[in-house]
């Protein structure tokens, strides 16, 4: 499927205006839809948090809350037969939805696995099934995730749903909703250009998240899925504030064709995360997989980039119809 | 999709011998390899039971296990658009998964939702989903069940996973691997006939279930998905025995063609379960939605059925290859 790449905007306000366009993104309108719809859900006491950040967290036991997240990758959306391998497809359905237990500072326990698919009397399913499991599970035994159950039915296409328990000890537990105005936001790894491999073969930041989360007073976490700009407004929905985000800091990927690709590509999967400037000098230079990138600002001021320049852009993202 | 309806085979050993196909049913040959793709899968103490049963059990809290199951329901395999109402589906994809926590003797708790599908630029998604989801709801609301995260994807066909936790007292944990031989064998309902519509607006026995778990002295129990042949023969596995089945006892629902269709037809949704020939008495008693409708036998014997005439046969099961 073929999505219409950004135009440029029209300027307004001080600076230029970027319109950042992420095919992988739903739409404004499937945005408020899903919201109406999340909305209309009512929860009670023993959901922490339902939909909106990148697991739901469940009350359940004293010290520590269930993790619970499902992720489905489709032929033909999130993957090709032609240029994937099976198991890298295997691989990919479940590293996405470790990352979502790692960006809420958790640990991975348990998967069930959905799979559909063209099977074919005397095809060659077996095989793929059998790379599929074993890219599932190889990535899955590195970080200690055990698969419990499964569904497999017939479709025209090769689809995959895992969904997953995790469990974080309740303080070690991150929102998206956590930013302080005057926090530092870092990632890790580099940004962009994922489409030309890194989003089927990426090693999801289970351990990175961990060991932040227990070293250092991070305020908020979620994992790069839908390109920087839009996860960032994300946390800016969640937190109630801005970002001011410095471009020559940006840790773009050899693959990133320029800053708007590291802005706007999917599918990082590295993690995005805020902490108190106070403890952002210490954790530079105590780590060297971490980049700061910018800093939080008032939500009145929005989303914006310092350039090369010195010079601070607004940066307006724009969905549009992607269905 | 059609499938090829069943041939007689010719007569061996003692009474005529049936051939049951189910055109839900996995071939013996997809079963040989997902039992094959099963056994290399290692887990640790934490799972009681893994995949082979209506959900895992994990070991998590002092008194209570947790039940994790998924399911997964495509367009032209489980549903059609043209003949089931989007409210039907959303009631479907819930209420499956509802019927395997209960199954296991549990009570359901919480849910996440993937959904795949055809999202056009201002087409009729939102209604479509909106309806998807009113159903979903209204059978999650009965039984208890909490909506908590998702995921939506673009897909050539509308695809649902739903996976769903639910808990169970460890004393009232039913598995497939407990029938003893001379136990009562009975189901809920009526069988045969479901794709008329029961397989669309089924109520799942979450709550028969658990009156017959805090009641009674089952001693395994599943949900009729598969069809009640394909179904005792997981018993017969899971617990090392036969079935002696009464014809003239089943139950036909008035959409079932004949005793054939009451023993092939998936998607009943109904409970399967055995007890203790001297609980049995009682139950019958006390009970008018449950049917006895046969023993367990020695394994060695297999599944059996007396038809009308009091002449004993036996059952042979053959998969085909339906992919």
């Amino acid at each position: 499927m073929k999505h219409p790449y950004p135009n440029p905007l029209p300027d307004r306000e001080r600076g230029i205006h970027y319109l950042w366009l992420n095919s992988e993104e739903p739409s404004m309108n499937e945005f408020s839809f899903i919201k109406k719809l999340s909305k209309s859900i009512k929860t009670d006491r023993s959901v922490i948090v339902g939909i909106g950040d990148d697991t739901a967290v469940l009350r359940y036991k004293k010290d520590r809350y269930l993790l619970f997240t499902t992720d489905m990758i489709v032929e033909g959306t999130h993957f090709l037969i032609k240029s994937a391998t099976p198991y890298q497809i295997g691989w990919k359905a479940m590293a996405v939805n470790l990352s979502d237990i790692a960006a809420m500072g958790g640990l991975p326990k348990w998967a069930v696995v959905s799979l559909a698919g063209p099977f074919r009397r005397g095809g060659r399913w077996k095989e793929f099934v059998w790379e599929v499991y074993r890219g599932m599970s190889a990535v899955g035994k590195k970080f200690g995730v055990q698969i419990v159950g499964g569904d497999t039915d017939k479709a025209d296409r090769w689809t995959i749903n895992i969904a997953m328990l995790g469990e974080v000890e309740r303080k070690y537990l991150k929102l998206r909703s956590g930013a302080k105005i005057g926090d530092s936001v870092f990632i890790t790894g580099s940004l962009g250009g994922s489409i030309h491999g890194k989003h089927l073969t990426f090693t999801p930041r289970v351990k990175e998240a961990r060991y932040l989360v227990t070293h250092y007073p991070v305020t908020s976490m979620m994992d790069l899925s839908d390109g920087l700009a839009s996860d960032l407004r994300r946390i800016m929905e969640q937190s109630k504030v801005g970002f001011l985000i410095d471009e020559k800091k940006m840790p773009l990927s050899r693959y990133a064709k320029d800053t708007q690709s590291a802005f706007r590509d999917g599918e990082d999967f590295e993690l995005l995360f805020t902490l108190p400037k106070s403890a952002a000098e210490k954790l530079e230079k105590d780590i060297n997989w971490v980049h700061l990138i910018g800093e939080v600002i008032p939500a009145s001021q929005g989303l914006r980039m310092r350039d090369r320049a010195g010079q601070v852009k607004s940066i307006i993202w724009k969905g549009f119809e992607h269905f």
